[in-house]
């Protein structure tokens, strides 16, 4: 099945938004066996959209379209559809009823623009939107489908979740695309790539390789007639990577590495606790971005100046002879905050992100040390980065060493 | 001035990266006075290439083309401009000499196929790639431009910047766009709705409310021949809106709540403290985002136990009297935090962010508290949000709050 996304709205030409929802509706039809051929955007002007309209139709099985459909007189997806096709709009009388109570169970007098929202044209079947006052139309004529759904994201992604999918999976005859991702941490890209390399010939299923700011992503991609089909040549191949990739593959798909961490930590009963200083409490704050954390995230100290080290139990006179930034602070600091919040591990986090180099270190230098039961280990970091990006790599690291260390616990 | 954009690759339409070359171009050219018609993102495939070339060549009078300038087989815009305008590809002996001297200076033999990166047609110039191996394409000709950059977003936008902006000034003719975004907080969507009602009707310069995670955004925008035209138009337009809005205020375009605070601390000569349990260290990790803030921010304590509030001068009384989530606990957090930090204002953040209810208090229960020199105030906020969007909303609600004690100091 050939398909074509356009897009409606002058305020995407403009740059005032991004389209999401184009990237969104692509990346769902591989998983259909749908190919997506092109993408249009057109602004809010009837004649460049029915041009748009007509070569689709022309050219494709399936269209969807995104935004137009609101009230105004900028909104002119469904008078341009119903020109393309050569068809009459009318006002229905059930979305009229649906579109008037809910005005009125939000005790607003409905506009009478507003009616626009409740026409179809006679090849059209209405799309239900419980998020908003514009039902989308599900067009059907002459062997093809047009589904055309409002621009807001949210009212998108639910009307093609719960209206357009439904009705499009019967009418499906091709192969699905399913893919999926091994997220790894302490590897650079080549390196993966070239562990990696006896796999890589492979075509079904396939493998790629991409740098990501949580590590190197390494995505296998299969196709065939059905998810039961496809489903093990995923399993084979993740089996086949993580053969190689071992310990340095810490987590698939969605799951992030605060989640891994939180979980295992759950699973062993342990409570943690952080001190950091050039992160600025970009680790506590990934840590309780889990929603449960504080069942095991006792609490955090930034210790932007020394004064809030030493107020926290780390020893000034180790920070005068090593200085702030060193293996030695940063192994104190871990095992402070950890005493001083009776937590069962402490992490500390201590480097310089610039602009100055401090102490004499460069710029990027960072240590993250784990005090857990049994074992501590401190771990150099050179993270000359921008600022921000410092911030989330040192966060991402001090993550990924913890879990290793929980790890090992076994 | 109409233009066109031509985005060009599968992995776009695969939803594996999303195009961001287009929203980023959109968003350039009205502040050039170039109407942007047309956005088209195509695959990787020569006839389909071609095909929406050729249109854009018989439609527009500037046509961006992004992406397809590898060195890979699956690379075709080269050959595609080449077969649209009828010309032949050749290699350029000065392109050849600086690929290959780009190659040696990596201590890389050049791959033989690399040398398509060296050729140009009849009407093209070559634009310099200082990021990559991709040098751009200039082609003018029968009145029309045509600019060819690669796909890698950091490539991309340091040709349009330094290589095709410059050539495309001279000429410009038409009329420019310029906009200017006035950021506010603490006045929901409708009420600045109406509060601006007066000055809505104007159409130049216009002016434009929008929602957005940190307030509401009241954007002012304006046309005209010339830059020393358009802004008076938007300083007056500033002004008029300032003495409505007043102190709901609080920056311009791309300035952030956590560099006006700081400013302000500088100023002022101020230093802060944190302490913050439902917001989890991102109201530290906000301050410390800005560099330099080492100059002002002493420290935080991320509270995410009781245990981590008394540990820090809380008293446990008080928590058991009122609850960690507390107007109380609030303020004596922020005291606390203050004191044992040496800092001159304290900030303390309590709240209930879920996902389940804690002392009987609604989840989105969140208070929050500024203790400085002379003042000290307690801000109630119910934040019903979800989890992530919760610790924004509160930390930039803590933000403003701290902005208004320090403009009120005078």
């Amino acid at each position: 099945m050939k398909a074509e996304i356009v897009s409606v709205g002058t305020e995407i030409l403009l740059g005032e938004i991004t389209d999401t929802n184009s990237s969104y509706l692509a990346g769902q039809l591989p998983l259909l066996g749908i190919d997506l051929y092109w993408v249009s955007t057109v602004g809010d002007n009837r004649n460049r959209i029915v041009e748009v309209l007509k070569r689709a139709w022309g050219r494709s099985d399936l269209i969807l379209v995104t935004g137009g459909l609101g009230p105004t007189e900028d909104d002119l997806t469904r008078e341009s559809i119903a020109q393309t096709l050569g068809e009459e709009m009318k006002v229905d009388a059930a979305l009229e009823k649906w579109l008037r109570d809910f005005f009125a169970s939000r005790r607003f007098a409905m506009p009478e623009r507003n009616l626009k929202q409740a026409t179809l044209i006679p090849s059209a079947q209405a799309l239900p939107n419980p998020r908003g006052t514009a039902p989308g139309w599900w067009v059907e004529r002459d062997g093809r489908i047009l589904a055309s759904m409002p621009g807001p994201p949210a009212e998108m992604q639910r009307m093609w979740q719960f209206e357009v999918l439904p009705r499009l999976r019967p009418r499906l005859t091709g192969e699905i695309i399913l893919s999926r991702t091994l997220k790894n941490y302490g590897l650079g890209e080549a390196t993966v790539d070239e562990m990696l390399s006896p796999l890589l010939s492979s075509t079904n299923p396939s493998i790629g390789i991409y740098a990501k700011p949580d590590g190197i992503h390494a995505r296998i991609t299969a196709k065939g007639k059905t998810r039961e089909e496809v489903q093990p040549l995923l399993d084979e191949m993740e089996a086949k990577s993580r053969r190689i990739l071992g310990k340095y593959v810490w987590g698939v798909d969605d799951e992030t590495l605060e989640v891994v961490v939180g979980n295992l930590l759950k699973r062993r009963k342990l409570t943690l606790a952080t001190m950091e200083s050039c992160t600025g409490g970009l680790l506590a704050s990934t840590i309780t971005d889990v929603p449960g954390s504080s069942a095991y995230f006792k609490g955090g100290i930034v210790s932007y100046s020394n004064e809030a080290k030493t107020a926290n139990g780390v020893d000034a006179a180790l920070i005068d002879k090593y200085g702030a930034v060193s293996h030695e602070v940063a192994a104190a600091m871990a095992t402070a905050v950890k005493t001083r919040l009776s937590a069962d591990i402490g992490i500390g986090v201590t480097g310089v992100l610039g602009p100055d180099t401090l102490e004499g270190k460069p710029v990027g230098t960072v240590h993250i040390a784990v005090d857990a039961p049994g074992r501590s280990e401190v771990y150099p970091r050179n993270l000359n980065f921008p600022r921000l990006q410092a911030k989330r790599l040192a966060t991402t690291a001090a993550l990924f060493n913890l879990r290793a260390i929980l790890l090992d616990m076994g």
